[in-house]
């Protein structure tokens, strides 16, 4: 099966401009955007333009690619050479590569280069200036495209604060239950201390034989008390609207 | 206090075009996109292009933008008109408007208009046509506009990415902690059932005078198997990592 570049999302970036050469220092100023996409699914193009003055090119072919993998020296299959190309130009370290001309605010050569981080190989376009109707072309549908970025992400940013807001209200529900249960568990165990005491005392009074079987139904009611006691106001509130499963304790009253 | 435009996020947008007039069919076919920033804090700047063809600009100052106010009619201070002029312009319903030049694909005049929602006052802005370096500069101006706010919505895509994985995070542990409450009382209640099964026992016992004091402690320990009773396989492989506050069951056994 030929390599072929499937659904390549499309790669803005801001690369950093270095001068090699006798640079005059003049021009070139401006800020450069690059825009890595693949046209077709055999082809990958390279677009770097100050949306001014200056614009170039690079178009490489899958072939071509796959001459890069061997020369740059990435092993591993072709979707992870791929995965690596992409994830140098995602990276911070991007470079706009302009070889000056003497004497001339002009470039003799450009060169975008991204390595993935330090020591990793890096991967480098040899760009071609283009200029006139296929420059102004190249730009406008960098910008065109650069807006249908935009729009794609603030959707995806507006669902993901979505998705923040649904996961908040789980973690308020998921708090709230745990209260309910923490303040249940506190009342079981002071339930039980007092059902112990109880049941000591009847042991004694039962043992001695001084008690008359009246008595005994007297005391139970305790526990009930203990279940009935008011829970401390900032419980109450926040357990509003649910049920507390306490059948247990209707059982021992 | 003067009104001013302070800290206007800019707004990029695409208007839905509609032709008034005798309009020929051709040209004007691309899409537009709309920049609506502050230059500086006593004006507002509307700048429409297809980034190759036609670019139209309107600037507005504070003082225009007040009489636009007062005959849009809409109430209430100076920020709260800010405010809906915003909401309409990030609205759905912005439309280009634009006039046939008679046998023409060029445009007589041009018109951006934003509705908050139907039935509520429209905000119009009259567009003038610029070209040449003008143009240029306008259409420069706005895609690299355009790229700084791509940039940062990216930043804060990122960051709400982050967030939703912290807040997933809490989910998880909060879950474990209801899951471990809900064991707890699952066993609490198992042994209240079992001590008093064994209290009523012992009742009887102590009430026939059968039984000597030694097998009372023989029986005791009942409650202290229960809470080593295994948890269920599921339960335990969650609850790895915290600790059960079970001091109650210490000093029960």
């Amino acid at each position: 099966m030929p390599a072929v570049l499937e659904e390549f999302e499309p790669i803005f970036g801001e690369p950093k401009v270095e001068w090699t050469g006798t640079y005059s220092g003049l021009g070139q100023s401006s800020a450069f955007v690059f825009y890595v996409h693949s046209p077709d699914s055999s082809h990958l193009r390279i677009c770097v333009s100050d949306f001014r003055h200056t614009t170039w090119e690079s178009v490489r072919s899958v072939s071509q690619l796959e001459d890069m993998r061997d020369s740059v020296g990435i092993g591993g299959s072709w979707s992870e050479f791929i995965h690596y190309l992409v994830a140098s130009i995602k990276s911070e370290d991007v470079k706009l590569l302009l070889e000056a001309l003497p004497d001339s605010n002009d470039t003799k050569s450009a060169k975008l280069v991204a390595q993935k981080s330090k020591g990793m190989p890096r991967i480098s376009f040899s760009l071609t200036k283009i200029t006139g109707a296929a420059a102004s072309d190249a730009v406008a549908n960098l910008s065109q495209e650069l807006f249908k970025a935009f729009k794609g992400l603030q959707y995806l940013f507006m669902e993901e604060q979505e998705r923040c807001l649904q996961l908040t209200k789980v973690i308020s529900v998921e708090k709230e239950k745990n209260e309910i249960f923490h303040s249940q568990l506190e009342l079981n165990s002071k339930r039980q201390k007092l059902q112990k005491a109880i049941n000591s005392l009847d042991k004694v009074d039962l043992t001695n034989g001084q008690n008359p079987p009246g008595k005994q139904a007297a005391q139970s009611p305790g526990p009930t008390k203990v279940t009935k006691r008011p829970v401390p106001t900032h419980r109450r509130a926040k357990a509003r609207g649910i049920i507390l499963q306490d059948s247990e304790n209707e059982k021992d009253s």
